[in-house]
């Protein structure tokens, strides 16, 4: 029996939002594993902001996805089939294993996943994204007891973990998220407050809400938000830059925080933070936000599409603010 | 015999570049120290970018200056009248002398300054412009040996020491600044290379003189000049966020830097800094630079205009870039 692979590939760089043209289908034979590959079927597929920056031309922190290849993705699989000592047919994996039904690839480019909870927490609180907020708030962030932490997309797959981390360390947690159900939700999950930044001033949220001003801000949105969260800055505040999501499809050039120098005036820092640096510490990291969850403190949401077909519209509601929590495709 | 004391106080505040009418030449009899107050008379007074931000309105690290209110400056001067046991007449002492012949003020306000380099040196790299290099570099820049150091305004007060203080701790340094004779003055103080904004590309210049890209770049202009920096940054890059003078300004919104995201590619952070915090530490960092100068490693070029009369026209120098290493107003 010769296995079809239907995979999605990237077809053209878009300018500003991508557009279904963007984007082709393909299929082809499933191309079994050599020496120390596997073959894996995907089930969940990660939709992340950053993909848009893959689908760019130029220097970034990996290089961009090239026309014709498939659409890098992180993903969820099961092994089914082995030529490595180190997996077994079973296995539930994660890794690089991009927006297709099959992927053939080493057996030591794959993580093995433990079933410590539903498979799609593994690629929301317990993946990527919970890793982010853990390592950005808490690495670069440095929040101490006592200190408001305020996040921009905190219904988003890293923003909501982020409030739910600060509460655990015993700040006050301030989110900023747009439309009404959203708001409800950061508040649901413990947050002290949130903002709405479709039908409210964010600079006067701010000022309700963080009355001794900002000590940790965790941006994911860039743009108005961001200059907002600036001119709030409490003395040494630390901002930290995630993602700037209102930049990502920018046809122009994007636009700067044009109240930056409350850095100088605040003693602040702005520090980048990719997750990928902290790969060393994931598994220190992921037992820890376990504990949480089992103790009912990290609660997530995943917001599942289902269907390959369903992916270049899927992902642009990440930049339409349609999501909810953690978006995945179910293949 | 009553003393009288001439003085410039603000008379407006400034849209855009200060005119002659935003401040006001006055003179008013000269006050007899009371207790724990001495008479100093200016003799040397520093003209600094951070002035024309104390002549805005709002909140910033230090309180505006106030219409009527003589114009906030450090300045050096010598003890004529004590009536406290620290200072005798005689001494030279600095401290907020403010832009005046004759400043009454209590002793405990004012530092007494040992002769150890000619009085406008006191004022330059061994003043405030010197330690506000000495700590936003080493403190907050962090270089290490081998690094790549990048100044903006390298000719000026702080810019000039900057990539003298580089080159003692082993680095590369690289200067921007102005037109063809700054640049000379750059490459005479043994920076690595200097790059002319006004005549070439930074950005290419950039690519040029920093093959392994930025390890720190301490800004003092903002605007594009920053902008191009950014685009530069080597990984893990620090950014010193001393001074914006391209903004300072600005009658509308200020430019932010578009570039910022960065710092999130190249993991890097831009932090603001302020030389007071560091008040504790000013005596161990004189003595340091006191010793780089007497061995001949550290030089210092100032500018010195004479006269209070001249003090409007001089503190414009500094914004449209006429002045050559540290301003200062002769009295």
């Amino acid at each position: 029996m010769t296995l079809v692979n239907h995979r999605i590939t990237l077809a053209a760089r878009p300018v500003g939002l991508p557009r279904p043209t963007d984007f082709a289908h393909g299929e082809e034979p499933v191309r079994d594993p050599g020496h120390g590959e596997v073959l894996v079927k995907t089930r969940y597929i990660s939709l992340d902001p950053a993909m848009r920056g893959w689908m760019n031309e130029g220097k970034s922190y990996v290089p961009p996805i090239q026309i014709g290849e498939v659409f890098r993705a992180i993903a969820l699989g099961d092994v089914v089939a082995s030529n490595d000592p180190a997996l077994a047919p079973g296995d539930h994996v994660t890794g690089m294993l991009g927006v297709q039904e099959y992927a053939t690839l080493p057996a030591r480019s794959l993580t093995k996943v433990p079933p410590i909870a539903p498979l799609p927490v593994l690629l929301s609180a317990l993946g990527m994204p919970g890793l982010t907020a853990y390592f950005g708030l808490l690495d670069v962030g440095r929040p101490q007891p006592g200190e408001t932490v305020v996040v921009s997309a905190a219904a988003g797959a890293v923003g909501q973990i982020v409030g739910q981390i600060a509460k655990i360390k015993g700040c006050r947690a301030v989110g900023i998220a747009g439309g009404p159900e959203k708001c409800a939700y950061v508040r649901e999950l413990g947050f002290d407050a949130a903002i709405d930044y479709k039908s409210s001033d964010v600079a006067a949220g701010l000022r309700e809400h963080c009355p001794d001003g900002i000590h940790v801000y965790f941006d994911n949105v860039g743009g108005d938000i961001l200059d907002a969260a600036l001119a709030r800055l409490a003395m040494r505040a630390r901002v930290v830059i995630c993602g700037a999501i209102s930049q990502y499809n920018a046809t122009g050039k994007i636009t700067g925080p044009a109240n930056y120098l409350s850095l100088l005036v605040n003693r602040a820092s702005m520090t980048g933070m990719i997750v990928m640096d902290y790969a060393a510490r994931y598994s220190e990291a992921i037992a820890e936000m376990a504990g949480w969850r089992a103790a009912g403190k990290l609660r997530s949401r995943e917001d599942i599409v289902r269907g390959l077909a369903a992916f270049p519209a899927a992902l642009n509601k990440l930049f339409t603010g349609e999501n909810l929590g953690k978006l995945i495709l179910e293949v």
